[in-house]
């Protein structure tokens, strides 16, 4: 099933814990049997693959890129300033049919202006988007976008609900996406200009549209596709995190002050390690970008050895589908939707 | 402490286990020395009263309102057509003086509608808020807007923020309270058009404002009043309610897969409802309403007997602070700080 599938280019400069942890997971996902080529100082790379226990013999390769983003640098600058950075050459093996996928824990930015720069969009794709890949109760809702776009246009979030159905079909196997509008309220009247427009027009579109959905639907999984503009989908991550973090503090504190007996804290601490394991967002491996001509994914920037092997698995899994020979036909109908919805 | 202050009128009809649940709230604030005025038809109020166990020596009073506005009516035109309403007859109770605060658990953009339509606003007050209180790692954060204003304009978001503080101050004891506004990031750069503006303008206030904050700190209590419009204050604050269930579901599927034991699990059981009752809104009580002359609380519509309760000691306090009286010095300077923001 892997065979004839080029290997994935990893970032190896992008992340807190780079390039060290990034290699890591590289050689771990390479040991599972899926090819990288990682991308950085080749001197680095070298030193840090020698580091490492037999590591000569898998299916890991390097290739020199000298210059490094990092967080501080402004993304659409950085890319054209810094022309032999790790980000934008693992985009050109991409380009080049030299790597299937990319995936960076680098500076998010950076990582959509050298996609856009280098692969470009395919044909009536107004806006890549980047997509969150939400540990729900079933199954693993999308919630896009992201943050790539703060200011959105109701053709946005149109392409939006359609990529991202075509994602959640051909990637994730999903037979029939539902696909809802993030609002304050599940009335068609709610909303705002933006909202209602898009809605408007996704009600036309031969998709699972369900209209409205709410903050507290995000990881119930009971929708498939959740559509936001970057603005709002990134507070509701953002949410979603401090939610989940301030409960685990919360809980923490809870066995420490009430359960006196070890024996209890430590089991109730096992349910609690059980439940972080399965909303956690390394076993998710990262945040796949929609809507350009390949396959890129975006890390944690927090990323270790096994939130990089998961998205080097994940983005293989993607390129392997060809959802990108897609695109173009999914989003082809948004403009004639959103007219045919001003009209009525 | 707690002589000439009115009491509190009550709309026993509001919430979805009215007026049972309200009533029965009512009484338990009442024996605590809060006195209330319960408003609605008075037969049925009578008929909840006798029901219950001593309550003709309790600080109770019933107000006739005929009519009921339910969760289905359109607010505004409820609010003009059902006159003899109960969310209406208490505000007309405190704007005669003959109550010190209203609550209702009923249709909140009915009893927005009302606090406007009865109550007024008091000078340069261009918008009022709903105030999500939110359970803090440490205090108590506001959350403004979370949802009566899904369109805002600058001058708003400035406007929340200077009532916030007030209403943190006053009300919450908080010293000197720090202020932001909700974003996609911390950085001046990040942010739209309407959050720029809002945020140049607070940083010439006299307040301590910080800037953005994302979603991830409105849980921590780093800051104690949170600047939205009401589209993201209520996908906000549907996210956090709908992660915290969501968690909760995990922990419980984790506790029986993993703990066979029953002793592990009934202790990791206490520690789950410790933090639930640490996290719960019932113990918060309500939603103030901040900008309009007098005081409103709007409770949750499953409100049961607690948190009508805890709605009751809330609003009282909250009322006794006079905190409305500051509310038009609190906004006047909102609009030459836009201005001066605007020039520089």
């Amino acid at each position: 099933m892997t065979r004839h599938l080029a290997p994935v280019a990893v970032d190896a400069m992008g992340g807190d814990h780079a390039p060290g942890a990034i290699v890591q997971g590289a050689i771990d996902a390479a040991r599972k049997g899926h090819p990288v080529t990682l991308v950085g100082p080749e001197g680095v790379m070298r030193e840090e693959l020698a580091r490492r226990h037999a590591t000569r013999s898998l299916p890991i390769e390097v290739q020199h890129a000298t210059e490094v983003i990092d967080f501080h640098d402004h993304p659409g600058q950085a890319m054209r300033r810094k022309k032999d950075n790790s980000i934008r050459v693992c985009f050109d093996l991409v380009a080049e049919g030299k790597a299937c996928a990319m995936i960076s824990a680098g500076n998010s930015g950076a990582v959509m202006a050298g996609a856009i720069f280098v692969l470009g969009r395919p044909k009536g794709v107004e806006r890549p988007a980047i997509v969150s890949v939400l540990p729900g109760l079933k199954g693993l809702p999308l919630l896009l976008d992201m943050g790539a776009n703060v200011d959105c246009k109701p053709i946005h979030l149109v392409q939006f609900g359609l990529m991202g159905e075509l994602y959640s079909r051909r990637v994730l196997g999903v037979a029939r996406p539902s696909v809802a509008i993030l609002s304050n309220g599940e009335e068609e009247a709610k909303g705002t200009d933006l909202t209602r427009a898009a809605a408007g027009a996704l009600r036309g579109a031969a998709i699972d549209f369900r209209g409205y959905c709410e903050g507290r639907d995000l990881l119930t999984g009971d929708f498939d596709v959740i559509v936001t503009d970057g603005f709002t989908g990134n507070v509701a991550l953002k949410t979603m995190e401090g939610t989940a973090k301030v409960i685990g503090e919360h809980l923490k504190r809870a066995i420490r002050s009430s359960l006196v007996s070890s024996v209890g804290g430590l089991l109730a601490k096992k349910a609690l390690e059980a439940m972080k394991k399965r909303m956690d967002w390394r076993e998710i491996g990262g945040a796949p970008l929609l809507g350009v001509n390949g396959v890129g994914f975006i890390s944690h920037g927090r990323s270790d050895a096994l939130a990089i092997e998961n998205a080097i698995r994940r983005a293989r899994e993607a390129a392997r589908t060809h959802f990108v020979d897609e695109l173009a036909t999914a989003v082809a109908p948004a403009e004639a939707l959103l007219a045919l919805a001003q009209e009525n």
